[in-house]
């Protein structure tokens, strides 16, 4: 079997040439367990991910999946819901071929999380693997399954000793979001992980980390000679970090109600992004330069005096969207109609450094509002002299940078052009980068980028216990003053950009939300 | 008739308000002489772009059009010539109307430069224009016509009296290039016209100056935050300044020969481009204060130690440029066989001031080089410190901002931004900013904007005196050591980019050009 996988691999990339280093590694033998694996995230990301991974010859002949739950499966059940998920949500085209031989490392094994011999058939399970898909005793931990289980399956890999690797082997632990909801349980929740596996074994997943984009705005940075040196209080006004979606709660309810906008989004991807727009440039990409990097700037995040003029949050009203008659937040499925969870929080922040003092970033998400983007836009300060007639550049706006995380990805410059005709007259107009139509290289879906990177031990894009405590120690304060505010939250229309408090949170800046 | 002018121009802007500031300016009563009317330049640019300004109702009612020259015609055989002219060549949409008015201001008067009775009988058709046509005794003189001629010209509109406005009215001269062959005849030419008319009576076109582009890149510079920072000696490799054209020397042979590339273009159009692109920013952009700005550059400009490996000249040779077989430059009708006129020049210029000390600024222009286009491309250093791997960075190039002046007026910039996939890799992508699809409002044509500004005395796109004479100051040097280098010229393929010594020039700087 070995041969034959091998020469499956060789056939995948019949170009490889190891000494080339710009082409991508490939995995070692090894295997993820994902613990949740009836999920929606199994099947719609992690599972597609594995197969699209496969098809790029990217992983080892030695891989194996295993699906743990509840649900009363057989292998073969297991491998036809991966199959359905691979053919229906996969960014590759399906090959018989990789299918095959990926699915015979395929196993499922049915229990409870509290089920101590189901532990036990796991772990049977994954020396059974070692030895006839030569997994090597590699086994990474995907748990993509609530908060409120994760002590006792660390319990149990720490009981059976799954969490132990013998010799040259690995075990690692990948955690989905919310790294807790506030900085005591985050630091909890890192210490009972830490208790389990060493902190360089813990791979936090934040998937916009693995987005291209996010990642070309380190090479936009620090491979260019153009930006970094307006990158700076010289010349920025301030930083807008946004993340939209126009989509409601949906069915997600059940996690989101006492979460909120905030914790679901602020204190990860949004302060993850400001990290990586304020950052200093790092030594190297490695892993430890990066995020020393990144927990500077978190460390010097200073807070508006006035938490109630510096935030704004909402929740959206029921009402027309587009041609859709859509729920108001508190009438949704599961929201109990009371709730004073928001759905629309924003925040400013200042960074106490030389580069940004007296540079806003701010911070805002939301659902209902009028489009599904994220975009970082560094807005800069006029020029601090234009020798044009007032009237000649009343439309002139701002310079601005911005980068399009999501969807269409690239960047846009937006600078003023005379327009043409006798009067020296300056609009505003946009210069265009967009990845899809620059690349012929497919932009890889941002999960493929992690698992794969969890498999090669590349830690680089996950953030770490100290960031996250870091994120929540920002976060917290402002909790703390939504809470004490009261329950009643300021509504704001479907398709609107937000509450009303938003706007004026601006306005009393003298500034302005972009529209996306 | 004065009546039913008043509604034509009402009719053609019906919603025009003169409190509108941002509206274009309209012409005042008066008058255009074209000197050479018979030539080329009157028919392909001039009369179409008189026709265009009156179909965008900026001439006034009162205009009139004088054509001059020696040929037998009558006023009916000119004003056949000129429908002819403008219905081929004009850029706006022919309209019955607006030709029928603007025709009826038309006259042609025959005769010689050295004929009295011929400027007698021109002083009497102004001076009957002014009476029937309400011209206003403001006349422009536009001397269409080989150097050789002007002395004469200017005698004659001296004699005749022609060149004296009384009261309130003006008289204007319009010279196009070449302003002299060399300093001494420049001096010699600025101060015949000098005895004749006052500067600020002399307009002096480089129509390159009246391109939509190159006013823009005042806006570019001087409206927006993102450049000027970067605009200096710190991020600044080096400046290439481009016009090439893919023909020949075609019917121009006769002016051409003993010109030669450098007088042509570099002269004028590359060293205006220079003075622009390098100037500090004017207080305003009125006239004198741009053109002390353009003086202040030209007058900085510092010329490389060795001349010979500072510059490059050629000839085009004969052979096939793309399917077609085209002749040499030595081959060419009306060229002597062992002519010593280059039709390919480049030039290294240096600015000695604080901006740009130590940046060397490239000029180049040629016949039969491999593409029509005009362009500044301002290189900047590769960024001081690049934190990637060195085989990640392989494919990045220096990052570039370009302005094409033509064709596909725009702005580009170059810059390095990550290959989707696993690895850190950068390459070089491209932002573009395109004149045509940013504005509905359609860029006018040089000449349509020049003829109009000599209209309205508004110098501000017309080279003077001062920036002529220090511009051959730059160019007598180079043209001294080729006239002593020998006559033998380095022969260059047709459609290549120019002669090997040119290459040769930038390969010496560690710099190459770019291929446009």
């Amino acid at each position: 079997m070995v041969t034959s996988s091998s020469r499956l691999a060789a056939a995948v990339n019949p170009l490889r040439d190891p000494r080339d280093k710009r082409l991508p590694r490939i995995a070692g033998p090894s295997g993820i367990v994902i613990f949740g694996v009836t999920g929606d995230l199994a099947r719609k990301k992690l599972m597609p991910a594995i197969y699209d991974l496969a098809n790029r010859g990217l992983l080892p002949p030695g891989f194996a999946l295993v699906g743990f739950a509840r649900r009363d499966w057989t292998n073969e059940n297991f491998a036809k819901i991966v199959h359905d998920a691979v053919r229906e949500h996969s960014r590759t085209p399906f090959s018989e071929d990789v299918w095959r031989h990926l699915a015979e490392g395929f196993r499922f094994v049915q229990g409870a999380f509290d089920d101590d011999d189901a532990f036990d058939t796991l772990a049977q399970t994954l020396l059974d693997l070692d030895r006839v898909r030569g997994t090597g005793g590699n086994h990474a931990f995907y748990f993509s399954i609530p908060p409120g289980a994760f002590p006792v399956v660390l319990k149990q890999l720490k009981r059976s000793g799954l969490c132990e690797p013998h010799g040259e082997e690995w075990r690692r632990v990948v955690i989905e979001k919310p790294f807790g909801h506030d900085l005591k349980s985050a630091v909890e929740l890192n210490s009972l992980v830490g208790e389990v596996f060493p902190e360089s074994s813990v791979f936090r997943i934040d998937h916009y980390l693995g987005k291209e984009t996010v990642q070309n705005l380190l090479a936009l940075r620090f491979a260019n000679q153009l930006y970094e040196p307006i990158w700076n209080n010289n010349y920025v006004d301030h930083v807008q970090i946004t993340q939209a979606e126009d989509i409601g709660v949906g069915g997600r309810a059940g996690y989101y109600d006492g979460i909120g906008a905030a914790r679901d989004v602020i204190q990860n991807h949004l302060l993850q992004l400001m990290a990586l727009t304020a950052m200093e440039e790092p030594v190297t990409f490695k892993p430890n330069d990066l995020r020393r990097e990144k927990v500077k700037v978190l460390s010097a995040v200073q807070l508006p005096h006035d938490l109630a003029s510096g935030s704004a949050r909402g929740q959206y009203a029921g009402g027309w969207q587009g041609a859709s008659k859509v729920l108001g937040y508190l009438e949704e499925d599961g929201i109990s109609p009371d709730s004073a969870t928001e759905t629309y929080a924003a925040v400013k922040l200042l960074i106490g450094n030389r580069r940004w003092a007296g540079v806003p970033f701010y911070l805002r998400t939301g659902k209902r509002l009028g489009k599904r983007v994220s975009e970082i836009a560094v807005v800069f300060k006029r020029a601090p002299h234009l020798p044009f007639s007032r009237s000649d550049t009343e439309e002139l706006g701002s310079n601005m940078l911005v980068i399009r995380v999501q969807p269409d990805e690239g960047v846009t410059i937006r600078f003023g052009s005379k327009v043409p005709g006798p009067a020296m007259e300056v609009r505003d107009v946009s210069m265009d980068f967009s990845y899809g139509q620059s690349f012929t290289e497919a932009s890889p879906e941002a999960y493929e980028r992690l698992i794969l990177d969890v498999l090669l031990g590349e830690p680089s894009l996950f953030p770490q216990d100290r960031e996250v405590e870091l994120s929540w120690e920002i976060l917290d304060p402002f909790e703390k003053h939504w809470a004490r505010a009261g329950s009643k939250l300021e509504q704001y229309e479907p398709g609107s950009w937000g509450p009303a408090s938003a706007d004026a949170m601006m306005a009393k800046d003298g500034r302005k939300w972009r529209r996306p």
